[in-house]
């Protein structure tokens, strides 16, 4: 009989006797279905979050409420965990950078996260790696915006080099007028900013690939996000693309994940123009809205390979299961408390899988859960999924 | 617009403001598994468990560490928990009554789980219910199964009525030479005890069934179960029998659970002959080992279909998705801790889904993970389980 292999993360936990553990920063529902995923392979997580009522923390006894940017808070989390990871792009990098000087195993890693996190030095490792973005300048002035309208035309979109996510941090200028408002918007010259030419898209694309901490990696079906006001609202798997648009997509997103050195599930988010052109908008270096449906539709999901991916296991088969998924996101339309209403009508419809994160708050456009269904058309799937997700709302 | 239903639960959860709260007395893999199932559904578990290191209980911080015969710590749990349910049948049905006597709602109920946890009553009342059912009867001393042995014929298996599990409670009777080794093994008459003629079984089937609050059930396939030394090792969905046999299998199992007034996913074991005649074995009433594969073979597993039933909510379609799955068992060696190792390798193998229970501790026999393939044939699907369950092991 062949030897046992033993990953070294399982050898280190059988030392201890101890549940391999895998460190999360953030706690909102990303975290919480990841955990989801851990949970059958006998990997425990442990969550940071300032939100003591997040979707994920109470999954473990171990987790901590408190602030990532603190650095002696982020330490003490560190050394509950075997291996650390993160559920968004806004955890400072140099702090993530301070944990792997003291040893601790960080994925993605410090590099990686300050290049993405920052939109603009994504776009330039992305552009410098040969893949297509929509052409984009930085801006230190409201006169710059002026003189990139001239070079890019109008419209165009002004965003924030970090911390933007659902249309928080971009503003479209239509022309000249618009600069002022969106100057303002944007932080009125107290935050870093850039602007990206309106690339003409016919529909949005998005992939999810999961890299390996050895380089291998596994890529999910090309997905349809279609976004309202910003905010993702539905993926339809697969999108209905030509096979080369299909392959094109593919290869620019596995490239590009390689191009940031990703380890983990990425979503990269793209373009596609009526010539078939495609451009990356932009890409997360973490589990992403646009690969939920991967939960039932998928051998693995992008949960379960994040973790087998950051824990330096071998990865699962992305392959879909079902003829076609399609998700709509719950999104909450006011401030009130987050107790989902109405689910025991959404349960109702067979097919329907109902996914609800347990927050505590709703508010506008807040992502308060999904429903996906699988079924062997996408008008099938969506026409079930809307009616569903109709049925849901959150408050008192 | 149709008028929005919420559930009793869901409108009593909305008034404190609370997620809905599903409390579990027992804390091993079964209350493990329907908690993962019960967090996307917007439902936290609360675990009352003896065992500190439970593989359930960590997953709350409301989890009580105590003993359930215990009638005050179980009133304070019971105080946690909006519905409470159980993972095992050893659960006193008197503490449950007093819990019921006290306003709190408990599925399956304390009449239910008294009825089946004693197995001499539960096979009374099946059999006055119609159904087949070996013969059997209740045993005082040795010489009571002297008689019996002449009614019934050699082999006979002597039973303990109650806290019986994975053979532990049975005592093969292979002739009256036997009687005095197993009167011992068996409490030596400090155990209520019956005989059960030997049924010539050449199967073993079981079914799941989910009953809801309000009596509608779901059933799910038919399915082979293959124990070794007692312990379920295998289980093969569909069982391969025909559309006769698995109609009169289902219709057995569906009329059991609804003979103990059963609420909840029950598990329907089963002993097929080679006539077809077919006669239950035995019915439990909880989440069951014969229904893992239910997890990513099912539109809605035994598990979220327990939950829904449970807190009253519309149950969700049992149907397999995939052709056939496997389930293999991955059964501890010896007594040591429960560290999976080998893990890596199982996990190359393509459609192993591995599920690893969090156990601190291993022992001879004892249910540490299972193993699931969906495959388009039994056979190749049990060839990958096979291998990937033999890749994997238990010790530091």
């Amino acid at each position: 009989m062949h030897e046992t292999y033993d990953s070294e993360i399982q050898r280190q936990a059988a030392k201890k006797n101890y549940p391999v553990r895998l460190g999360i920063i953030g706690g909102g529902q990303l975290a919480r279905m990841t955990a989801i995923a851990a949970l059958p392979l006998g990997v425990e997580i442990v969550v940071l979050e300032k939100n003591p009522f997040s979707p994920a923390a109470r999954l473990s006894p171990d987790s901590i409420v408190g602030d990532w940017s603190d650095p002696e808070t982020l330490m003490r989390f560190a050394e509950r965990c075997d291996v650390i990871t993160l559920e968004n792009e806004f955890v400072d990098a140099n702090a993530l950078a301070v944990l792997e000087q003291a040893g601790h195993k960080v994925f993605p890693n410090a590099a990686c996260v300050a290049l993405t996190q920052d939109k603009l030095t994504q776009k330039q490792a992305l552009q410098n790696a040969g893949l297509a973005v929509p052409q984009f300048q930085a801006i230190h002035s409201p006169e710059a915006i002026v003189s990139a309208g001239k070079k890019f035309g109008w419209p165009m979109v002004l965003k924030s080099r970090r911390n933007g996510y659902d249309g928080k941090g971009n503003f479209t200028l239509r022309s000249e007028a618009d600069i002022p408002s969106g100057w303002q918007a944007l932080g009125d010259g107290r935050q870093e900013l850039f602007v990206e030419a309106f690339f003409p898209f016919v529909q949005e694309l998005a992939v999810i690939i999961t890299r390996g901490r050895d380089g291998a990696a596994v890529v999910y079906p090309v997905v349809e996000t279609i976004q309202r006001e910003h905010v993702c609202h539905v993926v339809k798997a697969p999108a209905q693309i030509s096979s080369d648009i299909a392959k094109r997509a593919t290869e620019a997103a596995q490239r590009a994940v390689e191009t940031v050195g990703g380890v983990g599930s990425f979503g990269v988010e793209m373009f596609l123009a009526a010539s078939g052109e495609i451009a990356i908008n932009e890409l997360a270096p973490r589990v992403h809205n646009s690969g939920h449906y991967t939960i039932e539709a998928c051998d693995c999901s992008q949960f379960e390979n994040h973790v087998r991916a950051v824990l330096g296991w071998r990865l699962g088969n992305p392959l879909m299961l079902a003829p076609t998924a399609v998700m709509v996101n719950l999104l909450g339309t006011e401030k009130t408390s987050g107790q989902p209403r109405g689910l025991e009508n959404a349960l109702r419809m067979t097919g329907a899988r109902v996914h609800i994160y347990g927050k505590t708050m709703s508010g506008p456009g807040r992502k308060m859960g999904h429903i996906t269904v699988l079924e062997n058309s996408l008008e099938a799937g969506l026409a079930i999924a809307e009616r569903a997700a109709k049925e849901i709302y959150f408050g008192d």
